[in-house]
């Protein structure tokens, strides 16, 4: 789709890992993971890499590894043009070290967690590499779907209509989207929770609403949000409103 | 959650098994496939189950099987009881057939396509016995997922928000969801091609919109839907706007 590409590149591969829950990475993420050259993974500044915890049972022993650690940037609005720069200038550095192994023929695969192109970092190497090298994507389970599902909640069916919505909109957006849609996701909770849970009362539908904590972990919170009796919440922390009312 | 369940009976598995490819089945369904006592799978009267044919490599030699037949319902028009009441009548008989195996002390695994809890079949039977039994989800790549990542397009970033939406809308709310989001899939394409143009058009999202058919399969079809030359498309055909404009 993007001109012609060298034969003699590497392939960058973008792997989805799942949600959390290492067996939720799918047979073809498993493969690609056994047969990639260099295994690239994000990680904040002296964290490891959560994607790479998902997918480490599927490392081969010795693997290279190029680790794409995330700048520090809590000091800048973000909306600001620094930060703005520093991401850019950070994913174009991720790009450079990339490009680097593809170029060397080395295939290089980018764990992600959840899907690589739904609310993804790779992205970002994807919109500047895909233009130069020959890729792949290997879809993954969402972190939204490994939360309904180990909620044991359906989500949506029929003709719902369903949205994702950033707990980061003013309250007035929120309430109004919640009520426009038959069901809907809330991420980035944090420290949102007490608007949302304004907003979900606003909009009716704080009686469904359910709280998400470590969606797909061992020590998963699921409980009614009317239930929870305060309004901490960790930034990855979802909220589900489910559709699929009237059913048959 | 749901009060005590038995100890004897069986347990209940909603497995997605993904969007098509096989091989975007996860490690989690395979297991839980080739551990069954039972595998059940929908199908159209008349025809083999499309989620029964992406698990097949995964099922035991003699496994039991049930299949679960829609009942033919083209004559009745959705919105009518006779409708609503012969697909009620089909979900009752599919949980009473699921019913007697659990009851028997057999664990029974329902195969979706997709994932379990998200527009998919499997939910009908699980608000009818999860209730009665334990059960468990294996979360599943979503169709759109499937499509997205064959289509190498990056679909929603930071927050965007998402929508999906079916194309059985009338046209001036297809039009003002579709501009109320900044990415969007549109499902159920069909016979709906020509209303969702008018509708993508107006919005001004017709020049980002990406059409896809048989997205996960060897012979998908995706092209810019301003680029298609007619309004042809096959029930399962899918639209995708992607957000992430303004990226860094």
């Amino acid at each position: 789709m993007s001109g012609v590409k060298s034969n003699s590149a590497g392939k960058l591969f973008g792997v989805g890992v799942g949600p959390g829950d290492p067996e939720l990475m799918t047979l073809k993420a498993a493969r690609a993971l056994g047969e990639a050259d260099v295994i690239a993974h994000f990680a904040k500044a002296g964290h490891a890499s959560h994607s790479r915890a998902i997918a480490a049972r599927h490392l081969r022993a010795g693997i290279t590894e190029l680790p794409l650690h995330y700048p520090v940037t809590t000091e800048l609005p973000k909306c600001s043009n620094e930060y703005r720069d520093a991401i850019r200038s950070f994913y174009d550095g991720a790009a450079a070290a990339i490009t680097t192994h593809l170029e060397a023929g080395r295939n290089v695969a980018v764990i992600c967690a959840g899907d690589p192109l739904f609310y993804g970092s790779y992205m970002h190497l994807h919109a500047r590499l895909a233009p130069r090298f020959a890729t792949e994507i290997v879809a993954g389970v969402t972190g939204m779907s490994g939360c309904w599902s180990a909620a044991g909640m359906p989500i949506a069916q029929g003709d719902d209509i369903f949205t994702v919505l950033p707990a980061t909109l003013p309250e007035s957006e929120l309430a109004r989207r919640l009520a426009d849609a038959d069901a809907a996701v809330v991420m980035k909770v944090g420290r949102h929770l007490s608007k949302l849970r304004r907003a979900l009362r606003c909009s009716g539908r704080l009686d469904r609403a359910i709280y998400v904590e470590r969606g797909t972990t061992a020590d998963a919170v699921t409980i009614p949000l009317a239930a929870k009796p305060d309004d901490e919440a960790p930034y990855f922390a979802v909220v589900l409103v489910p559709g699929w009312e009237g059913r048959p």
